[in-house]
């Protein structure tokens, strides 16, 4: 969870009168933390926002396609975030099965604010693995968390 | 205006409460025809869409900045379509701008649906500037207009 | 195998006297079917087009090089299709090192028909793995199939 | 013309048993040459090929859609060259607006070779009319005409 | 002159000895201002940067080929900007023709600052137009010459 | 290491005093060499350049982020090479990333040659692993260490 993730959710909260920031399992990224941790980092960043906010926010972890969530918790529609022009191909082939599958969730997009666009989680994560410095990328908790992992996983690894 | 733009337009319908369709004089891309002709084909298009749909649907024309006409009127979102990498390029620019004229207004992009991907108002112009076939690109009745404003020109150039 | 495939594969059959469809291992890719499976379904998906098609279409399996294969059939052309600008780089890329390792084999690039852009097989098989709706983007054998081979697979995982 | 126009031509010529090469009036590009110059240009330098090859080349100008001109000669497939990302979303849209046009004639696309890629004929342009050195970008003769031609402007600007 | 070039000027110079700003005479791009306007207000913007940096830096019109400039100051390299795809594909294809005129005369490029990424000379000339404030996008006092310079053609252009 | 990695090399050599050559760990490319290997190979391939070039050229393995390794060996500026549009959005991340993390480190880039454009390394491995003719792509020592290193490898796949 980047600065730029958070920008998006503050955007997005104004939009819609209920916001719900789906926490996917993601497999295939080998994340950091487990989903449970996650769905609880996205709350707490996200706490000072709902109270200060005309929408109600709630934060769900999901194991299921995208367009399911949505249609599980009654989305009508589906904001996300573009960033550069590889998010955006990604993204339109995306919006485009996901309208086959169903054409009354509509999916929505912002553009990434220009002094996030660099901002890579992978990157991030890169960084991080390296000891660099990341607080200027993530929130200070989530970047507290990270190093707290990374240092952990690196203990284990030493002694097994 | 091409079927593209009525697929947006029906799509952000569904998206707000009230949607004001805002038709720009653009001098640069020299118009087929006058911006009271084009407010007036807009509306004849969307009169349809307007009757069945929960928002409420205007058309007002605009001799100004985006973000200006968006102010004038009291807009809290910009919607725009999305079509193609060079689109995506222009968009981020026009929106990251307009987020620092105006954070409190927030623009919001829809995929252009993959059927009307290839169909640029631009090429449109062009196979009706040689008599060929439009009718699979635009509605009908501008379909006409169109035809019949170039066969005009064309008399008009070859009598002076 | 998707419906963008089969289209790439009818208008390719116009251009040539004899279609080569290559099936390649691709043992990064992971499929879910062996190189026999399908071939196999690529024979039945083309059956009907072969015969109402002036060119002879043929399925061949290959491991080895794309360059190396059409060599050992005496191909003077390689059809390839393309979808996206991120597929542009890629086959730019190749195109340019087959012309390096034969020049006397020119490969010939076909657009992806707009509303079969955003049919990635990829997308699909996540969509399957999840459950989800697959047959308005791939050939309806072939779809019955993937689903029956994830549930197979999910069969075995659970009970080992 | 560019020496990435003719190698186009010459990897296209072994693809087809007719090659036409159609020689567009495009008023809005400001060419340099007469249509009549250009199609004697073209038909200069391809004179050789057209000897030594085993498809038929012909050069025909024409004032009509690109789809248009295909039909009048009865061509069953367009070839055009696909240098970068932009060419590539545009020809994109032309293709697809094309295959609405006239399914029947396929437009088959080859990738410029890589050495050719940085050579754009407004860049050529540019470097002449300052008079820098363009050999190496264009055909000889081509070379040639366009000093005379550009030389020529400058004396009737000068001279009113 | 955006904050975006200001900021590549300042980056630039601590990468040279002696950096020569070069003001192109851009007679298709219809400037606001007049080259010698445009040299000095250069001048007065990279005034400050100049008394304290290491290197020397001087303003310099030219009408010429970018290389021949190159050629005639004694250049080794050419530091250009980089924001966005679409300028990565014109620099891609100015850098290699400057290659073949002169392979000696090194090309090298630095990515524009995230924050400066939207802003596009052409959207803030086009925001000044409609009198919207463009302080945030240029220099202050190019900003208040910029809005002289519109009320002036429009105050011509009402009284003729 | 390809022909286009030399040219890169080649071309900074000469923008600096000090070029020092960092060779990567990159365990998430399971490369074909170990990062020993790697050093002695770049090493002998830039030995000629490193003696007739006015700048000292070294090369050196690193574990770890570019700018931390920046750092310790004190440089001033980063070079790299960029070829197409996926490296240009990649390469902006990262140097926005970099800018955050030491803004005193400026990181220049370098067009690839269009005719070094489509080498991929990762190609140039698949056409090796299927033994093809990789020699046009990278230099003739490594090519021969690549065919000898994969022959080695099928061979202890074969005898466990």
């Amino acid at each position: 969870m980047t600065n730029g993730h958070l920008d998006i959710i503050r955007r997005g909260s104004k939009l819609v009168d209920h916001l719900v920031i789906g926490v996917a399992t993601n497999p295939s990224k080998d994340p950091l933390f487990s989903l449970d941790e996650r769905v609880k980092m996205v709350r707490a960043e996200t706490a000072e926002l709902a109270q200060n906010c005309a929408a109600k926010i709630t934060v769900e972890p999901f194991d299921d396609l995208l367009m399911a969530f949505a249609e599980t918790i009654g989305a009508v529609i589906i904001i996300r975030g573009l960033r550069a022009v590889s998010d955006f191909e990604y993204e339109f082939q995306m919006a485009g099965m996901n309208a086959f599958l169903n054409p009354d969730v509509e999916t929505v997009f912002l553009m990434a604010d220009a002094k996030y666009q660099p901002i890579a989680s992978k990157l991030v994560k890169e960084i991080a693995s390296y000891g660099g410095r990341i607080d200027q990328f993530i929130p200070k908790r989530v970047a507290h968390a990270v190093r707290a992992q990374i240092a952990d996983r690196r203990r284990r690894k030493a002694a097994p």
